[in-house]
């Protein structure tokens, strides 16, 4: 394999020395960017995109042209599992992804098994093809969506402001969503190992909706199941460590417990002091994050300023990836994501020389 | 003024002994009540039954009629008062609340003065009839929403799934912002002092959209401005303390700094573990919340069983008050809450034995 030219973004993530703070955005390839949009068009639709190898490597390296960002993350979508576990995703115009098959009573739930890996063999082709593609600029990020999250979408079949049906399942029959959970981690652990086989350098957990849960529901049906999905992962590939993200939006108030699962780096959203957070798991795990993704529709100067804030916040020395607290948003300005990781890699050099 | 033949909702904010645990629900006067949506019909609109004291008194009192509820709080909307700033609410079939005239430009801005108080009369006459009406059963909650959460809506023009608008003056021009929460805080404490001296006996600070926020914009453009609330406040009535509570959803990892502005109680969501927040704050206030309100989708056992892992989560002793985390949704069945307000009586009187 070529050697990596900048791998900043992983020595940040062990929290090894480094010369700045490494960016990258979640979301960073995507509809914000007019590049994107083209190739979008050409592809023909969303999922279009995700399932050819060609045309996930040329959107997932659009913002590296742009941007001097310190790691790629494969373009691809978290419902691809469920999708492989027989749902049926499918990509409704304008409202979102949805399932042609939710999973609502018990017979369809007792019924799933875990996903055939050879469904996604189209992923793995994509991030053989990034990793190549990217020949050693900057590290490949693989992810998953977590357990929980994938079941929010399978039960619901789509997005959902209030979790009513998964809530309902949660509440009123705990061993049906265990089910599901338990047959999500199966499918997760597989599907990224295999991601980091075909040539991820780290991998991240997106867990969305954990924090739409309750502490203890958030502990029992979000984080068990990271957990264990952490303690089955590959953690070395070409002789280096393959360091794990796990991101619960909404979960700042339980970093102690977040941190207690064996990643080695945890997301923050914007919500949470990451002076504070530092200082309650700092010594445990790196942290990631924590910019307001609207905040970019300030001006750069006030860009510039918040990530000031930011960076004074964590303080001298490795250990944090700079990121937004999550995705940027289609409305964002380009030329406002360009002032960001413009303004991370300038302030942060005095934070980083011992 | 009638003696209150129920007061244990004033004793248990103020951690006064108590026989079990009150408990009213936020929205708990709304659209999940067939006679609420027939009193609705007749009123032709939701402007409507706001402006109309007989129809307000109507609604405020039906969850009474079908729950042994311990406290009734007036209905009204959070935005009467930027309507009375003049920004010309009305409410688009289906799309929530709209304002014709929101502030995006500078002199918009600088004209803004605070609300007049004579437009907003039918506020205050509303809580005397309500108050009439009650007759001393329980006591009278009035509301406002917080400077913030008011500012939202008028800067954004309505609701917003990503405050954009707010976002980048807050970033950008916070001058501005600031001037808007100015006007909004003296508007609110005018309009909370003449609903305690209309009858209100208790107030609540309803902070929708501060979680939106940074730790640190949190306590510059909202959590400061509700402290100057709750300074400016009335805080006695008929010879009897008036509690304030304060309520930031998404606030759980900012309890420290919320218990300090000097409310009396402060608003949990379901996400915090009550527990923890009387380890962290119970010395200083009291407690509200904190059931997940899509719980109620679930049967009343397993209702049961949340609302009795809530009670001993806080423990022995006065200083909490049973709510949901956020309003009631219009999908509830109304016999789930009921069992709520059963469990919740039924189950707190071993907390209360000394």
């Amino acid at each position: 394999m070529t050697q990596l030219k900048n791998d900043t973004f992983l020595r940040a993530l062990l929290k090894e020395p480094v010369e700045y703070t490494p960016i990258w955005m979640m979301r960073q390839a995507g509809r914000y960017l007019p590049e994107y949009r083209a190739t979008r068009a050409r592809a023909g639709s969303f999922m279009g995109l995700c399932t050819s190898p060609d045309y996930a490597t040329e959107v997932t390296l659009q913002p590296l042209e742009r941007f001097p960002l310190d790691a790629a993350i494969l373009f691809s979508d978290i419902l691809t599992v469920p999708d492989a576990m027989g749902l049926g995703l499918y990509f409704a115009e304008g409202e979102g992804p949805k399932f042609q098959r939710p999973l609502r009573d018990e017979t369809a739930i007792r019924a799933l098994v875990p996903a055939e890996l050879d469904k996604l063999r189209y992923v793995f082709d994509a991030v053989a093809s990034i990793r190549q593609a990217l020949d050693g600029r900057v590290p490949l990020i693989g992810f998953s969506g977590s357990p929980f999250t994938l079941a929010c979408y399978m039960v619901e079949g789509g997005g959902s402001d209030d979790f009513r049906h998964v809530k309902a399942m949660l509440y009123s029959r705990p061993e049906l969503l265990h089910h599901i959970l338990e047959m999500n981690t199966q499918s997760v652990i597989a599907y990224l190992n295999a991601q980091i086989d075909a040539g991820a350098q780290a991998v991240q957990i997106f867990d969305t909706w954990g924090g739409a849960l309750s502490h203890a529901a958030y502990r029992e049906f979000s984080l068990a199941y990271m957990q264990r999905i952490v303690a089955g992962l590959k953690r070395e590939a070409d002789g280096r460590r393959v360091p794990v993200i796990v991101f619960t939006k909404g979960g700042g108030q339980w970093l102690e417990d977040i941190a207690a699962i064996g990643a080695d780096c945890v997301g923050l959203d914007w919500t949470t002091d990451i002076g504070q957070a530092r200082a309650r798991v700092g010594a445990k795990v790196a942290l990631q994050g924590n910019f307001d993704p609207n905040a970019l529709f300030a001006e750069p100067a006030a860009i510039e300023r918040e990530v000031a804030r930011i960076l004074a916040g964590y303080g001298q020395g490795s250990g944090h990836v700079f990121n937004l607290g999550h995705g940027i948003s289609q409305f964002a300005d380009p030329a406002h994501a360009g002032a960001l990781v413009d303004a991370v890699h300038r302030l942060s050099r005095r934070y980083h020389c011992d």
